[in-house]
């Protein structure tokens, strides 16, 4: 036992309680707590959130990081603990205090202005508060520091190690690519639908979600769903990881694809090991791999046939009306139907990359200097057309549906296609590796794959970089082919496409 | 405006956001917590008690508290305030890190002891951890000083300047005249209360209890009711206040008293005024009258026969074969059985003093160093001999039953019975103030008995000591002939009693 190493444990695990006791008042917010009860709680957070960023850059921390950067006796987990709270701490160091109440400040009132804005379907609104977090976006990026590209410093928050221009290589993939197979799609006949949209009563859409998180494995004593105006996954600490989904009786993918999506990210935490509580080796490699896990549930898993041919039936039992004369063929096809479509969370699995890309094409502008926040409504509405052939009626319906920028959240949305891309790559290889994956599937049996994604990802904690553990698992690092190959094996059966010849 | 007592204010709220946050915690380890996150939940709130100890011992606060102790500047209020976080500064910071430490692990144990004695119904298991939580306490009253009696310094955490020869003298008053009035009623032929413990569904006892707390004038706004295996009052500021109920379906009392006893608890936290924030002037006064809140509604509004005759119709509503034939009268007559028994949490609310008086008695005696430990079950089942008239045929059943030593809660037990004597002597003015208290009851409208409480009480804070407010609202302090009268006069219609004669 080495007492340094002992006290740096100790000191993250204080950090971990704080943070978890914050995620846990944003839960509450979001599921249970009264109206009223809203001014106190954001202070609660606000103070919590202080008193967690103090102990992140305390002394105390900075001492024994110091002594541990040269100890020569660590393990190699424990070197990598060492080098990943080192940096994090020299981030937190890196911001005033100034800054980060400015910061909160123009974070605060660009909320508020988006919602006004967004209410009043009037994007004039919300710019002078969007300019000035813009600004201090650009000025973070010089606090933090990057060696290409300015906006390599935001996507690190999120996607350590990624860079600007690998991705601007990724996106020019997906518009290439892409663009033109979804324009095939987009000439061939419509799929049937329209029994997605009967009434489906709200409390057996609730217990059918709950079988489907059992099936996948997730584990209810060590969390639990409840109800929200946006689905999300949180958790405090591996034994308590929580869902909460919400349900439209007039649309059945509402609460299925959110409860599996998040079903996804939460197998993820339940999976990373327990020993670890508060340290880099206890969490999450990434949230590019955080969302190859949801995603890789919800559409290569669950908007597949195997599944369909094992669950249709019981959803059939609970809905026979709605579902009469439904087969598992003609279910799956009705939830892949590609159409561009103007919101990016409606989207379906192909065009919703290019809602990411054009948000990565503006950021990155945005970001850079060479657009600025006033001409936001005209490049989004141009690019909108450019990529998904959509006039856009109105800046509620374009520019202004998304919270994330008034979050000060800039450099999050390539996560999102990171995660479809990884996802389509590990699921390739587990089809490789798990003898018979899509019966086991079409059994109900999802042990297999999950104890597949718990050996390679869920267990490795933040050990190894996403390109790192990306390589280890596939052997090579990201690779835009996989989706691709995916996409046109898949959708060149579901729509009668003039493709290349297909191999699998 | 005053620069030290605003950074007061503000020192003193961002204690208030961490113990909130605390609360929290707790709430959801009571409520909706899956049952794997139990350890990393003790954990979470394990750290930030201690952060919350740091931030009330803080220079940065003594530094601003001794600064506005000669502040003559300050109004009353503020003066009050300053005084009154003097005091549990100073307390505070009494408690060396070691004692803390030390206590807070014979607590542990002690809990888990008592746990399992209680299942193994063996006091034995319990003694040795007990002896030395004891001890510590007895330690504890030495650290925190006395004038009178050592256990004035428990009595004074949970009712400030309460004292043991006050209170000596008040349980004597309860010995000598509840003893025999309680052997006059168990000479009388019982009530009848079969229809109380018929099969009562568990969703419609929760909408009836819903809609009583709304009687009552609870907020649901700023508040909300859940499950939980023992009912509970908490919040998170006063636009925050949860109730927790538990419902047996097969004994209608359980839900009923345990909603409206939650419910005038919440009632109180919601009036407290809102502006006050964190301050002693937004907090209530003492355990004891809190309780008179919670027993005023629950005994003098709720076991009363207005009550019933409001709201019996909608009872028989819900449950027509159940209550076939029963009237208000038969109503109100079963839910005043009065009976000796073994559990002081079933008792009704006459013998339920003879259970504290026992504990008072044991407590004192303990502390005080007159008796030990090992001798608590001989002792606890001679006084249920005495007072009650009963044998304790088992530890479970006895010394074993509550919760609260094991927890290192001594001096907690007398603020129930105060409770009680407080809110009869409340009632008694409130009745006196009121036009037509009861009649306004009886119709279903209970604002003028909530304004009178919102006004005289809730309001006030801690502006007044338990005494003052006391004296403020009736005229004089605490007196427990108020009660009796009230017991006399209630039970003496009830039963067929050979009493003096009755005044009201």
């Amino acid at each position: 036992m080495n007492p340094t190493y002992e006290k740096y444990k100790e000191l993250l695990s204080r950090l971990a309680d704080v943070q978890y006791a914050q995620a846990l008042l944003n839960w509450d917010q979001e599921t249970y707590m009264p109206k009223a009860g809203a001014d106190q709680r954001a202070q609660q957070i606000s103070t919590l959130s202080g008193i967690a960023h103090n102990l992140s850059v305390s002394p105390e921390l900075e001492e024994v990081l110091l002594k541990l950067e040269n100890d020569n006796t660590l393990g190699e987990k424990e070197k990598r603990n060492i080098a990943q709270s080192l940096k994090n701490f020299r981030l937190s160091k890196k911001y005033t205090q100034v800054f980060v109440e400015e910061m909160s400040k123009a974070i605060s009132e660009a909320f508020q202005s988006w919602q006004q804005a967004k209410e009043a379907n009037d994007f004039s609104l919300y710019a002078p508060a969007l300019k000035k977090l813009v600004a201090l976006k650009r000025e973070e990026c010089r606090i933090i520091g990057f060696k290409g590209h300015p906006y390599d410093a935001m996507l690190d928050q999120y996607e350590p190690e990624a860079s600007t221009a690998d991705l601007t290589v990724l996106f020019a993939d997906v518009r290439t690519q892409l663009v033109d197979f979804v324009k095939q799609i987009a000439a061939c006949p419509q799929n049937e639908d329209s029994f997605m949209f009967k009434h489906y009563p709200a409390d057996k859409q609730w217990h059918f979600g709950l079988d489907m998180l059992r099936q996948m494995g997730y584990d209810f004593d060590a969390g639990r769903q409840d109800l929200s105006s946006h689905p999300f996954t949180t958790n405090f600490g591996p034994k308590d990881v929580r869902v909460t989904t919400r349900i439209a009786e007039d649309n059945f993918n509402e609460m299925t694809w959110s409860c599996i999506h998040e079903g996804g990210h939460a197998l993820y935490e339940q999976g990373l090991p327990v020993s670890e509580y508060g340290l880099p080796s206890g969490e999450y490699v990434s949230l590019g791999i955080h969302e190859s896990q949801s995603r890789l549930w919800e559409n290569n898993v669950a908007r597949n046939l195997p599944y369909w041919k094992c669950n249709l039936p019981a959803l059939k039992g609970l809905f026979p009306e709605n579902l009469a004369g439904v087969t598992p063929e003609g279910f799956y096809k009705a939830i892949n139907k590609v159409q561009p479509s103007l919101i990016r969370t409606n989207a379906d699995e192909l065009t919703y990359h290019f809602h990411v890309l054009i948000r990565f094409e503006i950021e990155k502008a945005l970001i850079e200097g060479s657009i600025e926040v006033n001409d936001l409504p005209l490049i989004w509405n141009a690019k909108y057309k450019e990529y998904l052939g959509l006039d856009v009626p109105s800046d509620a319906l374009g520019v202004l549906q998304d919270i994330h920028w008034s979050h000060g959240s800039f450099g999050y949305f390539p996560t999102y296609s990171l995660g479809s891309f990884y996802a389509a790559q590990f699921y390739r290889k587990a089809q490789k590796e798990i003898p018979d994956l899509e019966a086991e599937i079409e059994r109900g049996n999802m042990h297999p794959l999950l104890e597949w994604l718990r050996t390679h990802i869920h267990s490795k904690g933040k050990f190894y970089t996403a390109e790192n553990l990306c390589i280890n698992i596939t052997g090579e690092k990201l690779n835009f082919k996989y989706f691709m190959e995916y996409a046109r094996v898949k959708y060149g059966a579901l729509y009668p496409l003039q493709t290349e010849s297909i191999t699998r």
